[in-house]
Parts: structure tokens; C-alpha cells; sequence
């Protein structure tokens, strides 16, 4: 089974799934993690172990973070340690979609790599493309 | 004058603009338009266009979409028609991030190339930096 993890600086991960789940539906299997300045540290790690501790060993759990450094991506590194898990940064709703579309259809390893293509094909500047003429309008 | 606007399904760009404010303290002429199941689609049109209203004629807006498609982006394209606005899809933490500490140091062009830039950079397979052995820590 494959799962999801979205943790983030604040409530982003919570709306970041809420917004795509109204462009896309329920996302099954799909927990986030926020991390708010009036959070107890010690109790906010642990809500990350029994977010992590959901799945089991044959699981393959995704990790979608928002920014490569900073205490999510620090305390996921540390409590991820020897399990089966997949880790993107720099979370976006392209990204998040693809896995929602293709989670069910390609393999794990293969689900990572459209995912992070999809982030990053999903991030466009609309004035570059709006001079070659391509098109006018989404 | 440099502003944003941060546009998405969802309240997404209200909480990305919150994590961002987090992170690199409080972002300047920075607005938020979010879009929800329970919205007036009149009234949020209107809301849209007064935000852009709120900006003068020689400031840059830079506007930074969740997805490319979708009402927000359509509703974006329709009522920036122009007018001197740098649009960006794919919005995530790093984009912002680099938005807050270039702002005031760039020209808006080059400005609007980092911003890109740094949303794509941002986004990381940390399995294949691990395995590269690139680093092992946040």
C-alpha cells in the first residue's frame, strides 16, 4: 500500500490536501503533519512517530515537505531512519495531484519520479510563455 | 513599487503566505485570494479585482498561482489583462521564500527568474541525494 505524509512549516500540509482534494477528491491514506510556534516540540515529534507509525513495513510511505531543511525536514529525517520511505521537498499541488492520479497505476519508484517532475513542470512562468504565443489562457 | 498575490484553490495561498511569514518574518504588500466550495463566484471576482486594484500603474504585481488552469488562474489571466503583473504557477514555500529575501535587491525580470528558479530547485528527491551521498541531514 502506498500512503502519504505531508509536513510542513504552519498548516500548509492541511490545506495544501484540502485544496487538492477539491480539485481531485479524497486522497485515501493521506495524513498531514503542521507545525505551528505555540507547538510543544516534544509533543509534536511524537504526533510524527504515530503519523510515521501508521503504516507498516511494507508500506510505501511518500513524504512531501515543504522546504529541504528546517525542523519538519530535520524530524523527518531523524524519525524515518530504516523504513521504506520516499521523500520529496518543496511540496506544490501539482505535485500532490500526480500522486493522487498515478498512485494507483505505476510502481513506487516510478510514482516518485512523476511526482517530482510533475512539481516541477507544474511550476510555469505565464509571461515567458504568454510571448512565445502558446497560448492565451488555462 | 514590488507586490504579490498569492492565488489558489482553497485557503492554500492564505497558509503558504502564513508559513512563508514564519519562516523569513513579515512580507510586505502581500495579498492573499483563496477560493472556496462555498464562495460567490460573483463576489470573489470582485474581491480578485480589487486586489489587483490595489496596486498603481507603475508597480510590478507579481502573482503566484497554484496550478496553470483552473478558476484561479482563469480569473487571473481575465482581469490582469494589461496591466504589468509576473505570473508564476506552481506556488510552493521556496518560491515565496525567495520572493520575501530578493525583492528588494533585483529588478522585477530578474526577480521573476530567481523566483522561478528557486521553486524548482526547491523541489528534491532526498532518496536520490541520500544514495548519492550528497548529505544526510536537513
Amino acid at each position: 500500500m502506498k500512503g502519504l505524509i505531508v509536513a510542513t512549516h504552519g498548516n500548509l500540509s492541511r490545506e495544501l490536501v484540502r485544496s487538492a482534494e477539491m480539485v481531485a477528491g479524497p486522497i485515501e491514506s493521506c495524513h498531514t503533519w503542521t507545525l505551528n510556534p505555540e507547538d510543544n516540540v516534544t509533543e509534536n515529534e511524537e504526533r510524527m512517530i504515530e503519523m510515521i507509525n501508521l503504516f507498516h513495513e511494507e508500506d510505501d510511505i511518500f513524504i512531501m515537505l515543504d522546504l529541504f531543511g528546517g525542523t519538519p525536514s530535520n524530524l523527518i529525517l531523524k524519525n524515518t531512519k530504516g523504513k521504506n520511505v520516499k521523500i520529496l521537498t518543496g511540496v506544490n499541488l501539482p505535485m500532490i495531484l500526480e500522486f493522487a492520479m498515478s498512485r494507483d497505476s505505476l510502481p513506487a519508484e516510478e510514482l516518485m519520479e512523476v511526482c517530482e517532475d510533475a512539481g516541477k513542470y507544474g511550476i510555469k512562468n505565464i509571461n515567458k510563455m504568454l510571448q512565445k504565443g502558446g497560448r492565451n489562457n488555462g
